[in-house]
Order: structure tokens, then sequence, then C-alpha cells
């Protein structure tokens, strides 16, 4: 079976009638995924703390695993005698891996970059590896994820306009030398892959869009968003994001790598993107805090000390259903396991159940009404520009619809 | 009501012609339990890794909590606002407490021991406590156990006559005040408790007797054996415990606290003991060992890197219907909390199951049979004593059956 028969059997389900946000599906060999939707991490072929039943059980539809962390550790060789990734770590949905290239040069000391490959060091043992665009299509095959993810130089921030036009063009070699291969590439367990290609271009919005002209001719299945959410102003974020993402092949699926905050999802959605994925949740969840739709609880602080009330009343995870804030403050002080993957448990379920009634809402028109119901419970951390953002957004949009001879 | 008004319902329901093993049953307000039991140690109101799902679902039947860890932390106010240890940790079967006594002696750097009471200090921040009879069972009240256990003084090994007789009078005496406070003391949450006593005397045979006859006397709902497996060698435990065993009130259960090891635990069954708890199993699922039928599986070893077949092919646990020892291996080489969790819950299970399958054999009078082909197929850990004790036991029994006119 050759890789470029394949059909990601995209459609939009729905579409906010006054903006961008959208309800898709698409459909690999494990089974569909409805958008938006959120994968949650399993860096080392594991969601940390939790099995796949519960993920399961969670609704998980789609999971993320790390390229880069895999092929380090167990190494290709044990996965492949597992049967490829979905059988070694026993998840039967679909799985999502990155190209390695992000943590490469973030994780490496020594990231040598040349246009024909990276040589980078382990971070483990110091051990010396190459990676290239074929590489790392090779390494994603041996994993047999359902979605493989393109080669590309990820950006810092900041980055002068120089650096991200020199970056950008060995992004786009790199990603037409990964097509290239992958569509050569035989699938090694029966099932196919799809790929999805990068968008990069740092914050510079022509860069952005030549970077999206130049994938779009390459025709992948999906289009990420990459080099955002790695330093920059998170209003910098959303600026470059509505200028992009009207840009998207329409008909294809949007991921926004790495992204986010509750808050910061919902944003994304509203700008058009689809899937999305964020250690976040679960990370948090290790530090004690946990999302609930009236905000962040902090299971440090003392006043939980005697709170007897689920994390979040209206939730029906496990845990909710089960256990009280005082008990898991008390998991948590004692340093519990069971305590970190309870929270971890409510924290990917919360993060789950909002992209479930996000997408409810863009299946039953409300989704305008719904965001703002939720942007009215949920106190966004720290900085409220997030807040201003929508709201501000929204007074652009009723200035629209109020004024509609105005050309977007 | 009055708490000496209760009756723990203990039946037998099976015995081994040849020797003291038995199947029994008991009744509390949160369920009955069919011994010989397994019971998962909770020391701060968890089975470390593990929810009370898991559990139920690997069908404990009683668990264990530690009153001098849960006093200290998250202590008694919380532990009573959450209304008492079952609603707070949310586990609806029967659970059993000990008398804080042990951990006191172990714990305590201060530990000043009076007849009165016993002043100590925290382990966690050194802060001054007072405990005595009245005050655990006054704890164990609040914590709203099943079954309270007498407070009592643990003799360290070795011990001389002269230390083991001066501690057994004060263990009695504090026996007796545990009994008396008992018997005038009102349930907090509604549900019976129970007290157990703890026959002290070290390794002497004469102190071990007096003991019995001392607490058998008070009339306890059950009888616990201390004071072993503190460091004595094993074949001296397994001496002493065919000597007491007999002596103890048949109509009771009997519970041997802190053993032990599978082979230790069907030992024990051997000589009448109904009762065992052990941290043995999620202790050691931690660092990385599997218990399974044909020995321990030590994940760090590289043999097991490309082993895909589950930790042991006869189990019917989560962790082996669903993984293999390759993965399992992978996530403890990783530090992944997910692997402590699946190795638990596999530990836990196997004890609960080989319990299991000791009541099962009882019941159908294949208690040696199925001992024996235990002992066959179970590397024995190190020194094989245990073995020639088995055998040695054997030819015993076989020696009195072929002269039944020898008098044991």
């Amino acid at each position: 079976m050759d890789q470029d028969k394949t059909d990601i059997g995209f459609s939009i389900v729905a579409e906010d009638e006054d903006g961008m946000a959208r309800a898709c599906r698409f459909t690999t060999e494990h089974g569909s995924v409805e958008t938006p939707v959120f994968m949650p991490v399993g860096t080392y072929g594991v969601v940390k703390t939790l099995t796949p039943a519960e993920l399961e059980a969670s609704r998980a539809q789609i999971i993320l695993g790390n390229t880069y962390h895999l092929y380090l550790r167990p190494g290709l060789e044990i996965i492949q005698g597992g049967g490829g990734l979905h059988r070694f770590i026993n998840w039967q949905r679909p799985i999502l891996t990155d190209s390695g290239g992000f943590q490469v040069f973030s994780l490496s000391h020594l990231g040598k970059i040349r246009d024909e490959d990276v040589t980078f060091r382990s971070h483990i043992d110091g051990s010396l590896h190459r990676i290239s665009p074929e590489i790392s299509m090779e390494i994603q095959r041996t994993l047999g994820s359902d979605i493989v993810m393109a080669f590309d130089e990820c950006t810092p921030f900041p980055c002068s306009y120089e650096q991200a036009q020199e970056s950008l063009a060995r992004t786009h070699a790199w990603e037409t030398r990964s097509i290239e291969y992958f569509r050569r590439m035989e699938p090694l367990y029966g099932h196919r892959q799809f790929l999805f290609g990068i968008v990069q271009g740092s914050v510079y919005p022509d860069l952005r869009q030549r970077s999206i002209d130049v994938l779009s001719e390459l025709d992948f299945d999906g289009y990420a968003v990459g080099g955002l959410a790695v330093g920059e102003p998170k209003e910098q974020m959303f600026e470059m994001l509505e200028r992009i993402s009207p840009l998207l092949p329409k008909e294809k699926p949007h991921y926004l790598m790495g992204v986010g905050k509750p808050e910061d999802i919902i944003m994304g959605i509203d700008l058009g993107i689809d899937m999305f994925d964020c250690v976040l949740p679960s990370r948090n969840a290790r530090n004690g805090t946990l999302y609930t739709h009236r905000g962040r609880v902090v299971l440090k602080q003392s006043r939980y000390k005697m709170d007897y009330t689920p994390p979040d009343e209206n939730c029906d995870c496990y845990t909710c259903r089960n256990f009280s804030r005082a008990y898991l403050r008390h998991l948590y002080m004692n340093g519990e396991m069971t305590g970190l993957r309870l929270n971890t448990l409510h924290n990917i379920h919360f993060f789950l159940q909002l992209t479930e009634e996000a997408r409810t809402a863009l299946n039953t028109g409300r989704w305008t009404a719904w965001k703002t119901e939720f942007f009215e419970g949920y106190p966004v951390e720290k900085d409220h520009w997030e807040i201003n953002q929508v709201r501000r957004e929204e007074r652009r949009r009723k200035h629209l619809r109020e004024n509609p001879h105005i050309n977007e």
C-alpha cells in the first residue's frame, strides 16, 4: 500500500456562523477523531500516571507520543519487537507522533544543524545521534503512529527576521524531503499513516504567509502551526494565529502545537484550530493543581484542609465522583502517588470534557454563548488580556454583524 | 450501642484434616471476611499507588490503616470531619487499624515508656505526643475502623527472657486497659467496632503460653500474634508459631502481624493463621519486583527487555491482561508512575489471589495437594529452609497418619 493513496476523510461537521470556529471529523485506521480535540501527551508511550483504560474511559480520542524520547527510550528495536507503539503500549486508538525536531533543538546540547541533517547528543547518556527528515520519517514509521509530523525547524522567540527567513527555507526543504520520503514509505504494521506539515515563520506575517503557500502546494493530510507558544507574549500568539488561521487549507485539520491552558484552547478553537496538545493538565496535576470550571484548585493551600467537596461538582470523572479536596490534599501533602494519578485523571478529563463541550456548542450553534459562559465562570490566570482579547473579538464581530457592508 | 454486645460472627468453614489450616468467616458491618485473607496495607489511608476501585476489582476484602501515621497526617480532626476513615478514603469494606504502638517504638526517637503511657516525637516534625491504651482506643474510635487492635508493647529481637517477661507484664496491663476502655466506648459513626488482642512473649514458649492464657480470659474478638517477624530467623518464627497456634482460642480469628512473603503466608495458613498483612507486595512493586507463581520477575534485569509476555500468564489482573514485561520494564526504567501502579496492582492481586486459592483448596479438601503444587512451582527466595520446613512437616504428618497410635 502506497502511503500517498490514503485519505484522512476530513469533513467539517459544523461552523460558527460568526467566526472561524468549527467542528470537524477525520478518520484513521485506529478510529475517527472528532474535533476540536485535546490530545493528552504520552511522551514515553504513557500519559504520566494513567493507564490506557482510564484514557478511554475519559473519552480520549487520540494521544501524542514524542519521537525523540521514544527513539532514545526504550528504543526502536524494543517497540518494533512489541509490534509497534499501539501494541507495545496497549492503546488501540489513534496516535500522533511529533518529528523529534523540537526536542532535538530544545533538549540537545549539541544540536549541530546542517542542511543535510542534525547531529545531537542524547539528554540521557550523551551518546551521539543523527536525525534528518528521512530518519524522522523512518522512526515514525517504526513507531507506527497514525499521524506523522514532518521534520521542521522550530524557531525560538525572539528571532530576527533574517534568522526566521533562513530557518524557514530550511524548514521548507526538510518538509519537502519529509513528504517525498513519506510517500515512498511502506507502512510497517498494516495500518495507514498520515502526514501533517508544520507552518513556521516566527512572528512575521509575510513569512507565515509564504510558509502556508509552500506547504499547501505539498498537500499534507493536515497542517500544524509551529513556532508559537515558544515564549512570545500570548497576545502576539493570538494575533499571529488570527492572521494565519484563515490562510490554512480549509479542508484539512488545523493543529496548534503545544497549546495550552483551558482559555488558550478555547481562544484557539475560536480562531479555527481543531487540534491541541499540552503537558499542562498532567504536569500541573503532579504539582497539585486541579482545573475546574471555576478556576484552579491549588491543593497545597490550607483552605482545602477540611473541604469535603469534590474538585469540580459538575465533573463526572472517577476522582470527582469519589474523593474530596481534603482527601486529595492529604494525598498530595503526603506525596502519595495515588493522589498524583487522581489529580491527573481529573485534569485530563477536564481538558477532554472542555473540548467535548466546545464540540457540542459548535454542533448546536451555541459557540459564542458557550464561550461567553465559560469565560464568565472561569477566572483566567494571572494576566487578564485573554479576557480582553475575547471581549475585543466579540465587539469586533458584533460590529461586523451590525455593519455587514464592511468587508473582513 | 455498647461495644461489648457485638459479635464478630466467627465460623470455621473448612479445616484441613491433617493439620491446622482452616478456612473461616467473620462479619463486620462493612461486610464479611473470608479467611485465609491477605490485608493490603494503606498506611496513610491509601494503598500506595492504587485506588479503592482497583482494590475492590482485585477482591480485597479488608485493608489495614496505620493509626500512628493517620494520627499525625492528616490528623484526627480532618478524618472525623470527613465522616471517619471509611468515608474520607472512600473505602466501604472493612478496615483494621493497628494500635500505633509498634510505630511509636520503631519510628519514634524518644519513645519514653512508662506504665501509664508513652511519650513520643513525631517522625515528621519532632512534635511531642502521648499515647496510652486509652488514647489508642480513642484514636481508633475516631478513625472508625471495623477492627481495633489492643495497645501492646512489641518486643524487639533479640530480647532477653527478663526483658520479655517485664514487657509482657506491661503488655497485659495495657491490653486489659484497652479492652476495659473499649467496652465503655460508644462507636462514633454508627457501625460496630471489634477489638483484637495481641499475644506477645518473644521467642519464649512459656511466656507465649502465659500470654495466651491471660488474653483468652479477656475474651477479645480475635487474636493476633505479635513480636514475630521482627528480625528473628524465620525458622524460629515458624517453630514459635507452631507452638502458639494450637493454643489460640479456636473460635476466634488468628492474625499474624506483618507477614509476609508468599511462602510465609502459605506456611502461616498451614499453621492455623487466618489473617495476614504486609507492605511487601506494594513496596517491592515500587522497586520493580513482580510476584508470580513461578517466582519473582525483577524488571531491571535486561533479560526482560524484549520479553513481550505478561508478568504471569495465569493472572487475570489488569496489568497481566494488557501489558508485557518489556513494557513494564520500560516504564520502570523510566521512573514512570504508571509502571509503579501497574506493578503494585499485579502484586496485590497476586497476594489476594494466593489466599483465594488457599481458601478454595481448603474448602475442597485439597490443602496439602495445593500447597505442594505451589512449592513445586515457586522458587523460594534465597535460603531454602522454608521448603525444608514444608517437607519436614509433611514427613511428620505422613508418619503420624501411618502411626495413629502416636499421640501428637
